[in-house]
């Protein structure tokens, strides 16, 4: 519902949540240029130290100090040049608190927009404010940005961040499959990547954009979706070594046993209680080895796939700066509680547009892999899988290199003075 | 010393050896392009299918069925094209048996020079097939290629291969740094990544070229030259999470404590002897957790990193090539048993060039890296290994990409029809 301003012109409040990406950078300076370009009506941007807690803490940055050229850089700089933070708000009686803090931050800086670039978690807590406002009697108009590697949000066609891990993946695995290739007459037989996902098998699935033909690389892949099951897993792997010399595997990190339980949990929980997970590589090699006695290799790819700014899908980053820009346009249009999506017109050629859609529908969703993506031995993509997810990689969208190293830029990121007296423990 | 040829024109063979990397394939181009240049002088240039293995099974592959364009695309393709061994010859008495099937097999393919492009232990390979031709009476020139990702050739200023998973090892240090700053706030602590060098630590100290200034990632690195100890470790962590919120940790897999065994050994060797490694980035997560309880998170590159072509060091891949014509021009000039290595002429600006040294330098010898390049602490690079590094990583050469993915080639790899009745068993 359109929320109506105290005043022509108010501040304005961007925060990074969660896991970072290759470009949620990106969103930032869609963001940060949309506001810069209607300043008549919004007056500062600040963004939160380290996302919400900045927003808790008082800790704003104030980013009209960053140049223009400094904005631009944002596009091609990965991770979170603001801080990101893992810090869910629960509902709003249990947290009632946090949220009245957040409000009495907002009042005292004249923030009229709040702009969250977060997944499922975020959109749900951009939601709850939007909520708190209204209870309040706090006019503030709330857009979500939507950001995750994970492509677990529903609604939206796929989402910003994951297009360059999957094209981070796809490539290292094309890339290492051609290395075990190599070596597998006389050494390594078996060679298993782990990529993130702890619940939806997106990105392993993008590993199977390495491979064109049937007997092509990767030739198990591993979803969390698909009940690991460890004989016929073996079977695979020893009829592909038989055949062609060599397997190469691609392994979700949540890929779980018919217990439902992870095949390897770390035991540990982050502050959203999701398990910490990492070790589903080693695990499956540990498996190999017992079971078919086979040379083996694995690598984790963990933050280097999603911080990997320089092997970035160009289509991507054109789509996390959109989202970014339509944000600050959806919120000048009045609209409230909503976040901008992404609508698939056509896959060849493809052609995609910007949508609003009420955050509602996003929080705390999760979007897994549809089993008709999966082939029906449960190890590989279908090729309606591939017509999704091929032009979500398409494009190379490369940093300026000085030195042989990507120039990623670090802002200033100086504070905005406090207005509170009162300090707030997150 | 020279070798008479027997006839004007004679066949060559050139072999792939140990471990691929990103640009050996641009070496065996500049083989391949160098010998169909000398065409009144070289016949048919055949490679070994899955290097030295090849020759001893008479399973020889055909270049000459290559296009131009296939040979061209070798530059930007990683992996062995042809396929690579870790098959080590002993001595020429343990296997006597060995080199005189592979004179038999060159006799009868009428082979007269020999490209081995490989590490120490294929220089010491090359020198020894070079040793049984004069014994036997038959005339073959021994030319060794360089490779190595590891750097630890001696004699050469650096190695093909090496350059380009530095640069990968900086690039990804650079990027996942950025990832966990952003998230230190409220999650991960401490960053591990575990890069490749079983006895020398140059691929662990090119992550070192991720940083600027002195407080920038990686903020350890610990070397299999520098003893692991475990208390001073913890208390540099821990330092630089008390002053800047985060650590980034660069392990090399070699790293050894005190008692000189391997932090993390798997406990099986390849077929060289040597231990397979794996896990000292898991290792050094374990000792962080418990002895500091921070949150962390570890990337094991393994493959990745010297399959990255997508990344490649222009330097590297100009460097790779030019040894492969090099090898081929030194050894029409008649000059056996010798190898092209790189000599460096100035760091600022950088200029090398090509000289050829005797194999007996190389084979079997390690070089690790100096004392002068690790900073008085143990954890870091000192100036003079950053001006040794930075050269080696300069430029960027992306492969061609279609659809999102790089278009390595595939070569057709038509076999030569054999000439011998025996069989030999590998």
């Amino acid at each position: 519902m359109p929320t109506k301003p105290r005043s022509p012109k108010r501040n304005a409040f961007y925060a990074q949540s969660g896991g970072v990406t290759a470009v949620i950078n990106a969103s930032a300076a869609g963001v940060i240029e949309a506001c810069r370009k209607h300043r008549s009506r919004i007056g500062k941007l600040y963004a939160g130290r380290h996302g919400i807690v900045g927003a808790l803490t008082e800790d704003l940055i104030d980013t009209s100090r960053e140049s223009a050229a400094a904005i631009r850089a944002l596009r091609h700089t990965p991770a979170g040049a603001f801080g990101s933070a893992r810090y869910k708000l629960k509902g709003l009686e249990q947290d009632r608190a946090k949220y009245e803090r957040l409000i009495e931050v907002f009042r005292a800086h004249d923030i009229g927009y709040f702009f969250y670039n977060g997944g499922n978690d975020s959109m749900d807590t951009a939601l709850k404010v939007s909520k708190i406002g209204a209870e309040l009697g706090y006019p503030i108009t709330c857009v979500g940005v939507p950001k995750t590697v994970d492509n677990d949000l529903p609604v939206t066609d796929c989402c910003p961040g994951f297009g360059s891990v999957a094209k981070y993946v796809a490539v290292s695995t094309r890339e290492a499959a051609l290395d075990v290739a190599s070596m597998a007459r006389t050494s390594t037989k078996v060679f298993i990547l782990e990529v993130m996902g702890r619940h939806a098998g997106w990105i392993a699935a993008a590993g199977g954009l390495a491979g064109r033909g049937p007997g092509d690389a990767p030739h198990v892949i591993l979803f969390p979706e698909i009940a690991f099951d460890q004989a016929r897993f073996l079977e695979r792997v020893r009829q592909s070594v038989a055949s062609r010399g060599y397997c190469v595997v691609v392994v979700s990190e949540g890929v779980k046993g018919p217990d439902g339980k992870f095949l390897a949990e770390a035991g540990t929980t982050d502050a959203f209680g999701h398990t910490q997970l990492g070790g589903a590589g080693p695990e499956i090699a540990r498996i190999v080895k017992e079971g078919l006695g086979y040379k083996y290799h694995w690598a984790v790819a963990d933050y280097l796939q999603r911080a990997a700014r320089h092997i970035a899908s160009k289509t991507d980053v054109a789509q996390a700066y959109a989202v970014g820009k339509a944000a600050v346009e959806f919120a000048l249009q009045g609209r409230n509680a909503v976040l901008p999506v992404i609508r698939r017109r056509s896959s060849k050629p493809y052609r995609w547009t910007i949508e609003a859609a009420p955050l509602e529908a996003v929080a705390n969703v999760e979007k897994k892999v549809p089993r008709e993506f999966v082939t029906e031995d449960g190890f590989g993509i279908t090729a309606a899988c591939r017509r999704y997810l091929e032009p979500l990689i398409a494009g190379e969208d490369y940093p300026p290199f000085a030195g042989g190293l990507p120039r990623y830029v670090e802002l200033k990121n100086a504070p905005v003075k406090r207005k509170l007296a009162t300090d707030f423990k997150v």
